[in-house]
């Protein structure tokens, strides 16, 4: 089954607007064997969409519209559908009531032209929308000899979401092949693509019906596993058959099988591990600490840190001798390892971790080029040490040397 | 003149990549005064791409296609254009051996199918490709007995981004009609979108010759102006007499009418005041420092901070007295208070910023609910505190939590 996504809405044709509902949309078909092979994204003039509309009924069997479902008069969507289908409009005098009544219950006039969003397409079947005004619309209908699915969704993600979970999973599933699927994230930190795909590739590509799919991304690898069978345990066995053999070929460079991230994995095993960490940050200015404390819960494991980007504060919150910072430079990585064992002692965590470098785009010399970054993890009893030359604008190695940081801690806890 | 922007590539059409090019080239093509009316994304199977291709130079003027142009057997940009055009390919000699010096260069032997980057469409002229192998091209063509113009680019980034500057830009200037653009973006903080519309909309409603555009997102009301004037003082001057009015109305509240960020603006004023500042984070947890550090040249007026999760730390980095933990809870408008003044005195600095809050989903209370945040901001002379009460995720109230800390900096100085 071949599908189609259809975005309406001309913000979306500006430089500063972009669709996202899609990537939400496109799971869940993929879920159910459907493919995505044509997204489409049209703005409010009825006869470009109308063209859009026709061209996707032309050429894929399950279409959905997104967006223009609203009140106003760039909300051209049921129009254009109906026009393209040859059908009529009709306003549905139940909906009618039911926006008058919403207004009422608020006390306020609904604006006349909200009756609008009454309007049903000859032959469709009205969607609810839990969370919004604009009800959404499916059509199941035969064009040009065929039959099609066509959903219409508002735009707003999270009415889109709620309604088509509710409204056209139940509609779709009940109408297509039951299809049983099974999916598996494993995720690396720091390897070059290159390297995953050259030792992984003998492995995956032997199973012909599970479908690898690399992607890398923010000092990340992810592999994404996919099999579809008659029954879920034959989709699930094969994917964890896969899964295995690449988790014994990569045995600890995997971080994550369940799809959690890097900064959860290192919180969960200092848990477990009844650990603290604290962190002391020069150049990538609370980043790590950042990233941390995105996790809800962080708090158990993570007491904090210092972001120290002058001398002073090297030696205030971290007691990095001042004689080390004339001796060495800043960026050096007797330094990165006292503000490893500084931080640590003066927290008095388990862990500490020390960074320093040359973010960049200005501050690199010759001897000490942009994208130098010292990383020092202390636990008490040694200090690691690691030299990186990252690549890339300030960013990216601000990003990495974060990544680097949270694998030397996770291989640590190992 | 209107535009449709293909990009070619079936991992576009997974849950997990999104095109982002087109927003570039949407940019610059408005620039020239040509609308994008549709964008497309299709896989690498040829007769979706052939259809896709049809279907845009059917519907639309000037047809850019990104990707697909790479040596392997997915990437059939090429093949499909051709065959839609209904011409040949031929294999270009001249490509073909700059392809082969390259890797005799770094002595490496090229792969056979490396070859295919050198074929051309015929008619098409090569676009040279300074960032990568596969070249690009350009069609200047009658379809259907209308001029179209068509480029084939790649789809990286970089090598587009170069590409489309260099080689299509002089190539479109001298065939479009010249067009003189302005455009100016309108910055403010933490506004309610319908009141900067309410304010707003009197006044640029009444320049119809201006295209005004509000967009709302992370705690920021964009407001894009833009003119198209058969003279370039005549655009500007119009952009800029509506960005004059707008100013008027909101007065300080735009911090930025060049495009700046509020952390860049923050630091601007801080480095104008010769001043300095430090931050101390509870519930922001360093988003705030690794805000102002993503800036380049910040460690001219940001000296550092500390993340301080755990009442020890607030004691240990900021001096807040343990009375004042005990007294009122570590979320309370003392200890903000006491943190921006501590980690003032502490570091010196001429201002100091204290945080505590309950950023989520869990820790919250009656008394205390999730979104409950202290934000305060110490001089020396007196330390201003605010209590909000945002709504949202854990990331929403962190993120909202430091742009309201650096709306107060950047009031503070004015």
């Amino acid at each position: 089954m071949l599908s189609e996504i259809i975005a309406v809405g001309s913000e979306l044709l500006t430089p500063y607007r972009q669709d996202t509902n899609s990537l939400f949309i496109t799971e869940q078909l993929n879920a159910l064997g459907v493919q995505v092979v044509f997204k489409t994204i049209v703005g409010d003039r009825r006869p470009h969409l109308a063209l859009a509309v026709r061209y996707a009924l032309e050429r894929t069997d399950i279409v959905i519209l997104m967006g223009g479902l609203g009140p106003t008069e760039d909300d051209r969507t049921r129009e254009s559908v109906a026009s393209t289908l040859g059908v009529r409009i009709q306003r549905d005098t139940e909906l009618l009531t039911a926006l008058y009544k919403r207004y009422a219950e608020r006390r306020t006039t609904m604006p006349d032209n909200n009756a609008k969003q009454a309007d049903v397409i000859e032959g469709a079947e009205i969607l609810p929308n839990a969370r919004g005004t604009a009800p959404g619309q499916w059509l199941d209908i035969v064009f040009g000899g065929h039959r099609k699915l066509m959903m219409l969704l508002p735009g707003p993600p999270a009415e889109l979401k709620t309604m088509f979970t509710s409204a056209c999973l139940p509609r779709l599933r009940s109408i297509l092949p039951e299809k049983h699927m099974a999916h598996r994230v494993l995720k690396m930190a720091l390897l070059p693509e290159s390297e995953v795909d050259a030792r992984l590739a003998p492995i995956y590509t032997r199973y012909k019906d599970v479908e690898t799919t690399i992607l890398a991304h923010a000092a990340e690898i992810q592999l994404h596993l996919h099999s579809s069978k008659p029954t879920q345990t034959a989709a699930e066995s094969r994917v964890n058959e896969l899964a295995g053999k690449i988790e014994e070929e990569m045995d600890d460079l995997i971080f994550s099988s369940q799809n959690e991230t890097l900064e959860q994995i290192v919180l969960y095993h200092l848990e477990m591990r009844g650990a603290t960490l604290a962190v002391a940050e020069s150049c990538t200015g609370g980043l790590l600490a950042e990233r941390l404390t995105r996790v809800s819960g962080s708090s158990r494991s993570f007491l904090g840190g210092a972001v120290v980007y002058t001398n002073e504060l090297k030696t205030e919150f971290a007691d990095v001798p001042e004689e080390l910072l004339e001796d060495y430079g800043a960026v050096s990585a007797q330094v990165a390892e006292a503000l490893a064992t500084g931080i640590r002692r003066k927290v008095q965590s388990t862990f500490g971790v020390g960074i320093t470098g040359i973010a960049g785009p200005s501050g690199g010399s010759a001897e000490k080029p942009v994208g130098l970054v010292y990383i020092a993890l202390a636990d008490g009893q040694q200090t690691e040490v690691v030299e990186k030359r990252f690549s890339g604008d300030r960013e990216r190695v601000r990003w990495w040397a974060t990544q680097q940081a949270l694998e030397m801690i996770r291989r640590k806890l190992l």
